[in-house]
């Protein structure tokens, strides 16, 4: 089987958080000329390689839309991005301040991303004087958080003088151009499988990114719709950012853009990026991507050494089979497989807990990026036998 | 049994459309000095007593926060607002234009209400010149629509050289103001009931109101939260509108507003309006609803005779069963009755419907309308049957 995705051997698993792709910056995949698309410096301060560093890591194993060329977390100062994430050196160091960084270059870096995604999704009293300081030496902002730095009018002002750009990626459209749900998704001919999860943080996207990947390889059309703040960052060409639009037009949105990337793409897989998770108290936007999508099947992503939701430690992790039961009752879809985050596991944890949760829930089960790709695949083919390469297959 | 509520004799049922409660303005509850509130004309051209125009349908019906002087609907032009309605005489007239609203009073009402819901919340460009029309003649105007009239530079602007205000109900506040979820609900000491429904629109906050007036009447004192833009222009103490809000902040914004009310009214029993239906395709806040309530219980809102939901003539309407049941496992709740929106029905038929459903369902069944309060409160009290003043109780 020709695949892209490289198997990895001796990782060090993170303590915790969503999982990396395989992938470091500079694979085939990448742009051929770096130097057309823009450099940026991540500002990660006291967060890379943790849960609320998440679009920081995001960016650092995946980055299609900004050439990413140092991080910012003066607790890593000196030590490699790719080395501290996964155990695996890439080109990005980390860095202990935006002087640090910029002096680093030989041209001014274009971009300054803000790179933590704190779930109140705010910025910091201190970080504020960080993302002015980067506006004054004429770098553009990018931001995923809730409060957005164009309508602060003292970045706003900033930005303007500097004749810089400020883009928040959480920005939701204009209510006027946003879309009800019609009912279109229904006739979209590719098969739609969305990747949700038992919580936030847990490597949904990134299990989706490694299985859109995998697919395509195998000659099987697939495109990946995002759904946060993190894969738009990443360039991802169809997504939008649930979290941001209100609740009227959100499954209205999402159906929409998958109606565009079926027309645009005639895709045989449309994959769905989720987020949080059906069963949370906090974050079940899962149910506005359970409508808007209307999915075939769902991949559920667990981590199985997590005692408790990701950020609220009074709230304990649902069990996989209480997820799949709501999700199905929810949905009228069916949950194909299950996917594992090793955060916390050995090898033989991994191994044991596999081969424990395909018999107890008599579904396939693999970990997206510790086992090999062709296991994901396996998932998708004994569900849907006949999908192969143009030949987009109806639910069996 | 003392009780302010008034039933309703001989009520011509309105064709489709959410329920009013058989109250009507200047009843006792209403605050002594009308002058001292503002008054209001209600804009709703076209749509009086139609679905889309459920906000001026609601003020007509039960308006704290404003007198309503008259309506604007040159469709019903010269016709009483209470009688198209509901069939019950009013003091509020229906008139042809704003010019005649205007010439009809003794005093400039201080107040334009732009009282159409239209489910994709937009201004269209006719109603845009009546709206700069009431800015120019020095009203301050109220909205619900999702797009903000407050950011539409034309009309801000408008507002601005007249020195009127602007208040658009569905803004929300800035997300660094809003809070998140943290399981703060499950310590209210409150029993918390869900309205929910089946559909939009079809009499969750109507049948919420009347409940809650039957228990205040009862002495058990009872908080309604509403979470829709019209309870808030009605004048609501407690309530936000979810359809505005983030999903991000959904759950956590209304666990604020539970919270709140529970401590500063200490009341015994927490009512929650509804919005749209969890197993609606397009509109399924009410997956938030229940999980930023965690609700003890839920009461159902369903209209027998609708055959699809309302604005998709392609989605059909769920039976009462199947809501149930997926209201049951999406949340940790139970379901202790339904409730009726008689639209379409004959007083026989109400009471065939009671009895089939109540049978089928083995639930209390009633419709808070056209049947005595007495039923609401039986099935409250069949549910929760030590249920008494000031002795809030935990679920049996």
């Amino acid at each position: 089987m020709k695949s892209e995705i490289q198997t990895v051997g001796t990782v060090r698993r993170p303590a915790s958080g969503a999982q990396a792709p395989p992938v470091i910056l500079n694979a085939p995949e990448q742009p051929s000329s770096l130097t057309q698309i823009p450099t940026a410096v991540v500002y990660c301060e006291g967060n890379f390689a943790k849960i609320d560093g998440k679009t920081a890591n995001g960016l650092v194993r995946h980055s299609e839309a900004y050439r990413i060329v140092s991080v910012i977390d003066s607790t890593h100062s000196g030590e490699n991005a790719g080395l501290v994430l996964d155990d695996v050196i890439n080109d990005i160091p980390i860095l202990e301040s935006l002087n640090t960084a910029i002096a680093r270059e030989t041209f001014m870096p274009d971009t300054f991303i803000y790179g933590m995604a704190p779930s109140a999704g705010r910025l910091s009293p201190a970080d504020r004087g960080v993302v002015l300081d980067a506006i004054a030496r004429g770098m553009n902002i990018v931001s995923g958080l809730h409060e957005y730095l164009s309508d602060d009018p003292e970045i706003a002002q900033a930005a303007s003088d500097s004749q810089g750009t400020i883009r928040d990626i959480r920005k939701p459209k204009a209510s006027k151009d946003m879309r009800l749900f019609d009912g279109s998704v229904g006739k979209v001919a590719a098969l739609r499988i969305a990747v949700l999860g038992t919580d936030c943080a847990i490597g949904k996207r990134t299990t989706a990114t490694v299985m859109a990947r995998a697919l395509n390889a195998m000659g099987i059309k697939t495109v990946l719709v995002g759904t946060g703040q993190t894969g738009l960052m990443q360039g991802a060409k169809y997504g939008v950012a649930m979290d941001a639009v209100p609740p009227q037009f959100c499954c209205g949105e999402l159906e929409g853009v998958i109606v565009a990337a079926s027309e645009a793409e005639q895709p045989d897989v449309i994959l769905i990026e989720g987020q949080g998770a059906l069963s949370h108290p906090a974050f079940c936007t899962s149910a506005f991507i359970l409508r808007g999508s209307q999915p075939d099947a769902v991949i559920l992503q667990h981590a199985p050494t997590r005692a408790h939701r990701s950020d609220f430690p009074n709230m304990p992790m649902p069990p996989p089979a209480r997820e799949l039961a709501l999700l199905e009752a929810f949905s009228d879809t069916k949950v194909i497989g299950v996917t594992l985050n090793h955060e916390g596991m050995s090898e033989a944890e991994i191994t044991n807990t596999i081969a424990a949760q395909s018999e107890k829930l008599g579904l396939p089960v693999t970990d997206a990026l510790s086992r090999p790709a062709a296991h994901l695949l396996a998932m998708v083919a004994a569900a849907y036998p006949g999908l192969q390469q143009g030949t987009p297959m109806a639910a069996v």
